[in-house]
C-alpha cells in the first residue's frame, strides 16, 4: 500500500479517496492487513492525576511508530476531589467518541462522493455516581445514556449521514459489549 | 459539600479521604447530588483532523465550569490516510480507559486504607478494519478485545486491586452496552 499522495490522487473532504480505494483493495486481497492493535500506557502521578502516552501500534502487518509520542493528562474537577488541571477520563471518553464519529463521517461521506463543508457536534452523557461509589446496586457504574447531536453543512440526507456516523469504531465499542481482560501484578 | 481541604483532612494516595467520606454521606442523604452530565463538543477541521473541547458539566445539582476549557486534537496515522499530528480516536479511547482505571484505583484503595506507591499500566486493543470498511459482516466494528496490565507497588493483594479497577466508569461503559442516541441536523 503506497502511502504518499500522488498528484493524480482524488480528494473529497480532505480524504485521499484514491488511496482509500487502494487500501480497501489491498485488504480485500489480504485480510491480515486489516488487523490492528492500538496501544496506550499510563503513569499515575498522584491522587486523581495521571498521564496516558501513545507511541506505537500494529497495523498493515507491521509495527508502526507515531511521528512523535502523544501524551494526554487527566485529572478530576474539585467536586470529585481533583485539581481540575485536565479533563477527566469520562470526558476524554466523550472526546474519543466525538473524534471517531467525526472522522468516520469524513471517510464514509468521501467514499460515497458526498462533499461536506462543515461538521460540528455535541455530546452529553449521564453518570450516576451511586454506581461507582457502590451506594445503589441498581445504578450502572458506566454511562447510562449518551446523546449525540451532529450539525452538518454539505451533501447527503440526515438518514444517510446518521447511518455513516453509526459505523464509528468508538461508537460501536460503546453500544456493544467489549471483552476487557484485566491483569494485576504486584511489584 | 465543602470542597476546600482543611488542615485536619486525612489524605491517602493523594485523595482527601475526609472529603470523600463527606461526599458519600451527602449522596446517601440526597441521591440527586450523584447525577452527573458530562459533555464534549467537536469541530471538524478537515480530513481526519478534528478537535474536541470540554468546558463544563452538571453535577452536585448545579452547572460547573472547568477552571479552563480543555482541547483535545485527533488525527489518523499515515496508514489510515491522516497526517499523524495527534492520537487517533480509538487510541484516545484507550487513554480514557487508562486514566479512569488508574484514578479508580487511587480512590478505592484510599477508601479502603491501602496506600499505593506506584501504578503503571499498559493497554492493547484489537480492531479488525474489515468491520469499519464493511468488508466482512462477521468482523465487529469496534474493539474486539482489550487487554489491560497493571503493575502496582503498594498495599493490597492482586484480587482486591483488580476488583477495585473493575469499578471504573469507563471500563463499565465498555464491558456493558451503553445507549447512544444520535441526531443529525442538516444546516
Amino acid at each position: 500500500m503506497p502511502l504518499t499522495a500522488q498528484s493524480r490522487d482524488q480528494f473529497t473532504n480532505g480524504i485521499n479517496v484514491t488511496k482509500l480505494g487502494e487500501v480497501i483493495g489491498a485488504i480485500q486481497a489480504n485480510s491480515e492487513l486489516a488487523q490492528f492493535k492500538f496501544r496506550a500506557q499510563n503513569d499515575w502521578h498522584w491522587g486523581t492525576q495521571n498521564e496516558a502516552r501513545i507511541s506505537d501500534f500494529f497495523g498493515t502487518s507491521r509495527e508502526v511508530v507515531h511521528r512523535e509520542p502523544f501524551s494526554l493528562g487527566m485529572d478530576e474537577p474539585a467536586v470529585l476531589l481533583g485539581a481540575d488541571s485536565a479533563p477527566n477520563p469520562v470526558e476524554v471518553l466523550l472526546a474519543a467518541l466525538s473524534g471517531c464519529m467525526t472522522s468516520t463521517l469524513a471517510y464514509k461521506a468521501a467514499a460515497q462522493g458526498l462533499p461536506l463543508d462543515d461538521v460540528f457536534s455535541e455530546f452529553e452523557g449521564d453518570i450516576d455516581l451511586q454506581g461507582f461509589l457502590g451506594l445503589n446496586p441498581s445504578s450502572p457504574i458506566g454511562y447510562r445514556e449518551i446523546r449525540v447531536k451532529f450539525k452538518v453543512k454539505g451533501d447527503g440526507d440526515e438518514d444517510t449521514l446518521r447511518a455513516q456516523l453509526q459505523t464509528s469504531p468508538v461508537y460501536n465499542s460503546l453500544v456493544n459489549p467489549v471483552k476487557v481482560i484485566v491483569e494485576v501484578e504486584k511489584l
